[in-house]
């Protein structure tokens, strides 16, 4: 992890190429963010980013474009992204930050590929077990943690346990969260009540000093009522992309019978909050992206379909990452939890 | 299996006490279903049934009363519901089942109950794995059928592939479904995405001549573009859960915002239609209960919350399922995909 001097900027590499809609997104927001103090690297075909720069206001902004020949595609597979791609846009980006070149990598392209680059190329913190995806959901209320969202499958109970001491750390020191309430995801509000691993997993939670609260169901996740909820990556990656899903299909139907009605305009006018509302609840561009904790350096695995405006939080979010230290909390959040750390496995960098 | 006798009307088991309102909303869904030519049992405390049924027009209906003078409540451990209260509206309604005084039983009692009551009472098809809730949901399209919801955890991959064959029999012959599409829940649309498990299952699906789809992802669910989705109980009770959980709060959203807005009525009007259709998308009333699929005889779990609409759904569920012998067919299904039977475990009944 290189040190973190707080007297200059963050400076994010952004992964220019990623995302469904590449450098034309991705170049605004970072120069978005660069307007905000924050340092940028923009890696990916040059030619192509610095086109886009060319229409933009940039004079003063501290951004440096990075060439990168290769691109990872949506399609391939993670292992062949990082064996094939060694100069792909993710690579180069992860390589910058484990040169010291920046502090922290963000990227909307193939979420596999920047895992596996993520732990390959930067390797995990000492004492942690899997690095895990941290999805961030708006509610009404406060915004929940989802840990694991698809970083991993078959978990083992510690691996669970450790993913509720990482969101924990992340919450408080990058979501600025007081003391945050973690639940385990399990198929009944008692004790008892879940799989195999959910059960153990609950014991070493009970266990530790984290707030733990016991058991949560799915209908919980969305009530704001606890902070951060901890399931293995499968269940948590099904669960995200339901919640896409269905509030996808139901905007769709609230759009569609509104400008359908005679009286559109007035009804798009009465919607309007609630629009606003359902869109705070839905709406990934808010937070914009997962980190993936537990890493040495701070990697933000952004959504493939993310707008300009998620971009943007996604780079704030790993500046904020930097700025707070929030991996020198993990850190020592570690060393206070042996109980959750065990040993690292065989595959551990 | 009680032979059917297609001659005279399915009679079905209802238990009058399960649910959050009871026989005050049970006993008139029953006698409304009565109504519609199903013979109903009902089962409870007498004195409390007779009660709802004398503000009734019942007259000439083919509905009988069967006491039971014990009730599972909704916290009640199964394995004590089991043991302890044999005397219990869930377990006599099974017992009439055994006896073949009835045709099918449908609770809204604690789900748990019912599965245990029904797995032991009544036991499993020779050939069956595991048992499996199969949860209906409907989407602008067709229904869904998504299996399991609860039943199991921690299911082994031949469990999940029988799973789509237990559904594919429903679908066809109680849905009344043609030639319907099985996919596996996974993490990623390639083969080769997901866990231990269901790479495994994927393999015994592909393999099978169900007309199997490959995997599909959380935010297929709703789309209505597969009729049939296998996965693990864990994982399917929580997408259930979070799929109400999130319809119910955007439809408050939708309603709080509607309702304050000055021109209160006329929005009302406006959005008459809208909620007309996120209705049909979100309400577990349309189909009302979960089918335990894989007992020799009909058992239908119905939501705790269930109306009267969402029980009369049940006993016409459960009166199709009689009608169209969708055990006789599950039977021939299961001896024709020896594949998909494997060697049953030592816990079979």
């Amino acid at each position: 992890m290189p040190s973190i001097d707080a007297t200059r900027a963050p400076r994010i590499a952004v992964d220019a190429m990623g995302g469904d809609f590449g450098p034309r997104i991705v170049v605004p927001a970072a120069v978005e963010a660069a307007r905000e103090g924050i340092a940028v690297a923009l890696v990916g075909d040059e030619d192509h980013i610095n086109r886009e720069l060319a229409d933009l206001n940039t004079a003063g902004l501290d951004i440096t474009v990075v060439h990168a020949s290769q691109v990872v595609e949506m399609d391939d597979k993670p292992a062949d992204a990082l064996r094939r791609k060694k100069d792909s846009s993710i690579q180069v980006a992860c390589h910058l930050v484990k040169k010291g070149d920046a502090d922290g990598v963000v990227s909307a392209g193939n979420s596999g590929a920047s895992v596996a680059c993520g732990m390959f190329i930067l390797g995990r913190i000492k004492g942690v077990l899997r690095p895990a995806l941290a999805g961030i959901l708006p509610t009404e209320k406060n915004p929940v943690v989802l840990i694991d969202v698809g970083a991993n499958v078959d978990s083992k109970p510690q691996h669970l346990a450790q993913f509720g001491l990482m969101a924990d750390v992340f919450a408080r020191y990058v979501l600025e969260m007081k003391d945050p309430s973690v639940g385990i995801l399990s198929i009944g509000e008692e004790e008892g009540k879940g799989n195999a691993a959910v059960r153990e997993a609950f014991d070493l939670l009970r266990e530790s000093d984290l707030r733990f609260i016991g058991n949560v169901e799915g209908r919980d996740i969305f009530t704001g009522e606890v902070d951060i909820v901890v399931c293995d990556g499968f269940v948590g990656n099904v669960a995200l992309k339901l919640s896409e899903g269905l509030a996808h299909s139901l905007s769709h139907i609230l759009k569609d019978e509104l400008k359908s009605s005679w009286l559109s305009k007035l009804g798009t006018l009465l919607s309007f909050r609630a629009f606003k509302r359902f869109k705070k609840v839905v709406d990934y561009a808010e937070y914009g992206g997962a980190p993936l904790l537990g890493l040495k350096d701070i990697v933000i695995v952004a959504h493939g379909k993310s707008n300009e405006l998620a971009i943007i939080n996604c780079i704030r979010m790993a500046a904020t990452s930097v700025r707070n230290n929030a991996n020198g909390h993990l850190v020592e959040g570690l060393a206070a939890h042996a109980d959750l750390t065990g040993k690292p496995d065989k595959t551990a960098a």
